[in-house]
């Protein structure tokens, strides 16, 4: 049901004042997130929470009268998860933004809005870490990133966000605050409501507050960069490489995202490159060196042109950050489409393989970036969104992926998550069983179907 | 419902000779699990099945026919989550024992009667490691590990069973077989229904499969031993510890426990000691050193009266052997209540004098062994079973050191589970509106309420 002006009247007056923003070029700003999937609707009201308390009340007026509820953090999502409801709400957790680090527990208490960056900041004044690192890391919030369960470079060896999370404060669908789990460490008493609300990109209820286990910072390590003729070669090693070690990073970037890059920004990357492998190893002492002579090995063995390591921090952040950029220098390119699809990783060259035919047959430029060493890659289809034809191919090719990583035994998405942009594929990858368990869940959940509806499912 | 003879027979017939056992001399071996908590009625067959084709058969007979479904795997639970329910069936799935190892794919696929060394064992020879290890991991299945997320000791550095599960097939109510997950590292595609069935006890389903994720062999590296003059300084030392390092383990055993350890099999223990950490590091090169070095350091700083390191293995796993067997020496003892409770970390010190003071009240004698590392500790109360004074003290004890963990903002079960012995204990714990979410999820898997009834919920 579309919200009427004397029902958004009373949402208006029941929170404090500027918290309901209803002004047509206030509430763009919170209508797409990066995906801009042009599925965004428009929102009679966004609400700028400030507390867990205005969460609930803006839910609560909500379920009283059957509007839907976008939640939203820093919209930085690359699925549009967080696209806006045409008649709905969108509520912004953008200012809450606070960070509590307890050093003796070794977690940090956290609001959805605070930055993941900002949360590793606070994290390694104290020693601490908080590993889960998305490239978007010093744009998106924890809340998204809880949201979707995102992972990032770090996670071949340290796990994604559901591996960090002890607690969490929910708003469910009827505007109850449900507080799960605390700062102890194990706890299976009960369901694992915890985990299930983690990924579920606010179909099930809004984050208003986690606890995350951090560790001790890490030190940095040894970084090797190799350069390949192809990423079909590239992707041979990184199967070789999972098989005998275990990097703190494994990454790969094609010839056509590291010329986006130099386009971007220089780097220092070699243009005429078929593909960049960027391994780290945090290992200590002689384990460092020797974790990264065996990448070089595997490197060498599937015929690396070049290869180049240093121990040097600063050295290494070049690199690092220009794998980190590859998603804003591509968008430079034109209109992009994200994919984020996954395969067991001793089929990643398969998947590298099928999206090299699947570019050449819908006559499109797909870019690929991945989180190699967990088998999760991101094509990123890059188009000329006023030529119909490239409209359509890119589509196509969208669509292809997915289907070619469901072909693979994969996923449509390893960390991203389904949102709007992703939603058709997903019965194709999970069946009908599966589905209809999701959907049980949901509609437990949220009988009335107000959370984010369009998302998902 | 109780199901009458009829109804039996049609099951038996259903399925191949000699899967359902109706003898009720066959049938007594399957009533109880280790908490023998006196809880555990009388089934009217077993199923011991030999596939996922089996259980389903079993399920859909169950579900038709309203007869309660109480699912086991290889019987060594602690909480009574899978005594056998009057006019029930129990679901055994300890011939269900297979194992693959995919060393490519560094991922173990497995069946829930498989025992969790066995799944070791099966990794070791492909030079990886399942990590999650409870003490009882020579005798426990992965099913049940499944069923209750369980720990161990490794869990401090290395985390706790789902952190491991890539993917599992699950039965679900009405007997429909669901594939969740896969080979895939990440894989955010729908809700995380995978992460709710781990811990799930058989409540809402039954894992037929699983895959586990499997990680490179580490080495075994150094070994402390503390002794300290009370479990408190050694509690103490605990929280100092894990403040300034990562050790791959961190376990204490008090007084009581290293006396019934020594009676049960000399393991060369101080039999004076207050109490026993137990540390060890995994960590390589000189940084092995450096960890053992810095435990050394916290535990000469809270007082402790003897401290022992050794890098042999051997030599270790006597230590490691002796917390490992605390259980089964104190059963030596008397009739014993099992208890997992946990708390933050920096709480551990409060736990242990707390549990003493309620020793005390109680008139009980309550052993401690603690994965102190993770907050998590096993107070056992051994008492006398032909004494109604110490039967109703002992249960007294169990009652109260639940309420001392929930008041310290702690959890009733670490990683044994709720099952049935714990069942009355877990609204204090969750409250109402947890409680309720736990029940809306319970209701849409499970309508009827067959699988499992009367464990957890």
């Amino acid at each position: 049901m579309e919200a009427d002006t004397a029902l958004v009247r009373k949402l208006v007056d029941t929170l404090p004042e500027g918290v309901v923003v209803t002004g047509a070029a206030e509430i763009e700003k919170y209508r797409e997130d990066f995906a801009r999937d042009g599925s965004a609707g428009m929102p009679v009201a966004v609400v700028r929470a400030e507390d867990a308390g205005q969460v609930q009340e803006a839910v609560r007026w909500a379920a009283a009268h059957g509007v839907p509820v976008v939640p939203r953090g820093a919209g930085t999502g690359l699925s549009g998860g967080s696209s806006a409801v045409d008649g709905g709400i969108t509520i912004s957790l953008d200012r809450m933004r606070s960070i509590e680090i307890d050093p003796a527990c070794q977690v940090a208490v956290v609001e959805p809005g605070a930055l993941n960056a900002d949360v590793k900041r606070a994290a390694a004044e104290h020693g601490l870490w908080y590993p889960p690192d998305p490239s978007s890391y010093e744009i998106c919030s924890i809340g998204g990133n809880l949201a979707t369960n995102a992972g990032g470079l770090c996670c071949v060896k340290y796990g994604v966000t559901t591996d960090y999370v002890l607690g969490m404060d929910v708003v469910l669908a009827d505007g109850t605050l449900v507080r799960l789990g605390g700062k102890q460490i194990k706890d299976v008493a009960g369901l694992s409501l915890l985990k299930l609300f983690v990924g579920s990109e606010g179909t099930l209820g809004i984050i208003t507050r986690a606890i995350l286990r951090l560790i001790p910072a890490q030190r940095a390590g040894a970084t090797l960069v190799a350069s390949f003729p192809t990423m079909t070669a590239a992707s041979r090693a990184v199967v070789a490489i999972r098989t005998r070690v275990r990097p703190s990073m494994l990454e790969l970037m094609d010839n056509t995202t590291i010329n986006a890059v130099e386009d971007w920004r220089s780097h220092g990357l070699d243009r005429s490159s078929g593909a960049l492998l960027i391994a780290q190893s945090d290992a200590t002492g002689a384990s460092c060196g020797a974790e990264i002579e065996l990448v070089r090995a595997c490197c060498a063995a599937e015929g690396a042109a070049d290869v180049f390591t240093t121990t040097d921090a600063e050295e290494a952040d070049l690199f690092v950050s220009a794998r980190r950029n590859a998603f804003l220098a591509l968008e430079e390119r034109g209109s992009v489409l994200f994919e984020d699809v996954g395969v067991p990783v001793p089929l990643l060259p398969d998947l590298v393989d099928g999206i090299a035919g699947i570019a050449g047959r819908c006559g499109v430029e797909i870019a690929l970036v991945a989180h190699a060493g967990d088998g999760n890659t991101h094509p990123i289809v890059v188009y000329d969104a006023a030529d119909p034809a490239a409209v359509e191919g890119a589509r196509r090719a969208f669509d292809d992926v997915m289907q070619l990583a469901i072909a693979l035994g994969g996923t449509i998405t390893g960390e991203h998550g389904v949102g709007r942009a992703k939603k058709a594929a997903l019965p194709d990858q999970l069946g009908a069983d599966v589905m209809a368990l999701n959907r049980r869940i949901k509609d437990a959940l949220d009988p009335a179907g107000i959370l984010n509806p369009g998302a998902v499912l």
